[in-house]
């Protein structure tokens, strides 16, 4: 790790690329990957300021592929791979599909979509150096996939956890689940909580394991989950060396508590990223995993980074917070999150609604009970307001806002 | 030719697998390509007969990857490929961008679509091979394709000569013609007219070269067009050796003269394929391509069989009488080949209606102009009826029955 980070340090420094100049100026000599802590963050932005190709070490010519993002808010990001960081993308989605329990003999199904976004062709390359029998499904078609995947016998298969589930009802309606021999999936692409492998497991009969990546670093790969080691995912450090990082601020959090995913690509050739700021939320987990793998492991992504409250110190998750309010079938799946700051220390108020009128008597029970279960998950004070059937605000369209900040003394629910 | 064919005939007989054994049981000694006519056709319904794995020769752990059609009438075919077939499959078409003009330095947009459809990891494989830098688009989205195409600086892409149309009417439109840089464009999958590329060189300011293939063979990358030799694409004859057969029998056409094409797979590991049926119509060219390259050369397709009539020893195509029905405007679009079999000899009939009731008085005129440049271009006589304004009848659903057959004193079209 130190050799390469000092060779890449060393690299950059020397390139003839404004980029570079620029965000290499003030760093001095690095030594060790100890002086990590000396180069700057890298974010987001800063790939679409540099469209397509102002971040390049390399002339473009002599890349060998380009990934991009959709690009739905203008201009999409762009990243380029030289032939070496193909061979490196390959590599580390090699080693996650034998993670996952994949032969050279298995019939391996791709349901990621292929093209632009990494998915598909980053666990293909994988698959290829495996030497399984890739079949290249591509996203969407989900009966059809569901069809093949029962005639053609794969025993693992790759895609959203969100595909996996949608593709396991087709495969039961149709009567196909019986067929289908698949005895891994490797999901990724989109947090997943583990409420969600536990279904999938038991709808397909399979260990569902999580893969983590970003075009950013490369791409799926960067850390993957193992058969014996569910629940904290390695991340190949050899490529790609971590640090977790205060979501407000630059300074690394004490080993083993939340924060934001920061990652050093050690070894990218045509488009290194210098300490990139993820926006995922995740800890370091120190215990080895039993697989016998040495790579430092992390804690499965808990969310963004945008998404977190931070209430008295301790980082609080709107999706735990809801995963209490959907489980108590006596409230309605409406909730609001409120988050009131009149006084220096932040309290929580969760304002949910009875599911029936009936119920009205039981209202200081029902609000104790919720109040227990989110004090036992979230390990703060959280005041729980049931209130009358239909009293929350609903909205129609869009993206349902869900957290609210108090500063006055009026509601902000309004 | 003559080794490689040897040597297949030779694995295939002893070959313990049901399919081959009863497909090779009457197949004496084969000693050179000269005697491929004893050994029997394949056709595509053979495909779906042994769907999946029948008609592999090695087993399917052993097999690379996996294609396959979409499957609209049921069951999908399913192609396998060993590793050995994914070289020559990126090999071809390596050779097949470089005919259009490809240099390692290039840009090369791929928007063909990536899956199980054989066009976009197809060319995706040799333009790997030739080292330019690979931008995976694959299809739809044709707008944020141009943007990329501007952005990106492509010097050559790939698509269905469709998409080009639509992509360049997208570009036009958002105005960014003029950044786009591409020089060639390599364009198949669907079959295409000269009219057609002289419409989208002139849009593009590109050579649009045309490239065939078919999964059954191995994908894009079994004919090409080089630059210099527009109008005759060669087929790759070391690994595809190509027959012009009677469309409705078992012999070879004279030499020239147009007939269905027939491939045989000379070095095909996984599933090979003994004088395949394409139902595609083309003639062999024996001029030299001015591009020096000395594969044997062969007309563009023309057509499907099922669709080429032959009227008095006179292929002819729906799609040329289509074409100059579409050239006149006093006539609408709306036209019926009638092909009338009363006589030993069958005569052609194409009915055709005035645009406008005015030019009533016009009609002989208009129907002697459509006779004689019919009868330019398809070099038979031909019979035009130039009907009433809106005489002809609609059809609002499907595909629309353009070819009509009169074998008694009823008119056909009722």
């Amino acid at each position: 790790q130190s050799d390469r980070l000092t060779g890449l340090v060393h690299r950059l420094k020397s390139l003839d690329v404004p980029y570079w100049q620029e965000k290499m100026s003030g760093v001095g000599f690095v030594t060790s990957i100890d002086d990590i802590a000396e180069l700057p963050f890298t974010v987001k932005s800063e790939l679409r300021d540099t469209y397509p190709y102002d971040m390049l070490t390399m002339p473009i010519e002599d890349c060998a592929r380009i990934h991009a993002s959709s690009g739905t808010s203008g201009k999409p990001t762009v990243v380029a791979y030289s032939k070496e960081d193909l061979r490196v993308f390959a590599d580390v989605n090699a080693r996650s599909i034998t993670c996952a329990g994949a032969r050279p003999d298995d019939i391996f199904h791709i349901a990621y979509g292929y093209g632009l976004f990494t998915g598909g062709l980053g666990l293909h390359g994988g698959a290829e150096m495996v030497g399984v029998t890739v079949v290249p499904a591509s996203g969407g078609n989900s009966a059809f996939q569901a069809g093949l995947l029962a005639d053609l016998g794969a025993r693992g298969f790759c895609c959203t956890p969100s595909f996996a589930v949608l593709l396991g009802e087709r495969a039961i309606e149709l009567g196909l689940m019986d067929q289908i021999k698949a005895e891994y999936a490797i999901l990724g692409a989109e947090p997943w909580s583990e409420a969600m492998r536990q279904k999938i497991e038991d709808m397909w009969g399979v260990d569902a394991l999580d893969i983590y990546g970003l075009s950013e670093i490369i791409g799926p790969g960067v850390m993957m989950e193992s058969v014996a080691g569910k629940g904290a995912p390695f991340i190949y450090d050899d490529h790609f060396f971590p640090e977790v990082i205060e979501p407000d601020g630059d300074n690394a959090v004490p080993r083993g508590e939340y924060g934001e995913l920061v990652i050093t690509t050690l070894t990218k050739e045509a488009q290194p990223m210098i300490r990139y700021r993820t926006g995922d939320v995740t800890r370091f987990v120190d215990e080895p995993s039993a697989c016998g793998r040495t790579f430092q492991r992390l804690d499965r992504i808990s969310g963004r980074v945008d998404d977190m409250l931070i209430i008295r110190g301790v980082n609080v998750f709107p999706s735990a917070i809801e995963a209490i309010v959907l489980d108590d079938d006596s409230v309605t799946g409406q909730y609001a999150i409120v988050v009131d700051r009149r006084d220096a220390m932040a309290n929580l108020e969760v304002r949910c609604e009875l599911s029936d009128a009936a119920d009205l008597s039981k209202r200081d029970e029902i609000r104790d009970r919720l109040e227990r279960a989110l004090n036992r998950t979230l390990r703060i004070r959280v005041a729980v307001n049931v209130g009358d059937p239909q009293s929350l605000p609903r909205q129609e369209v869009g993206k349902a806002k869900r957290v609210f900040q108090r500063t006055g003394d009026d509601d902000p629910l309004g």
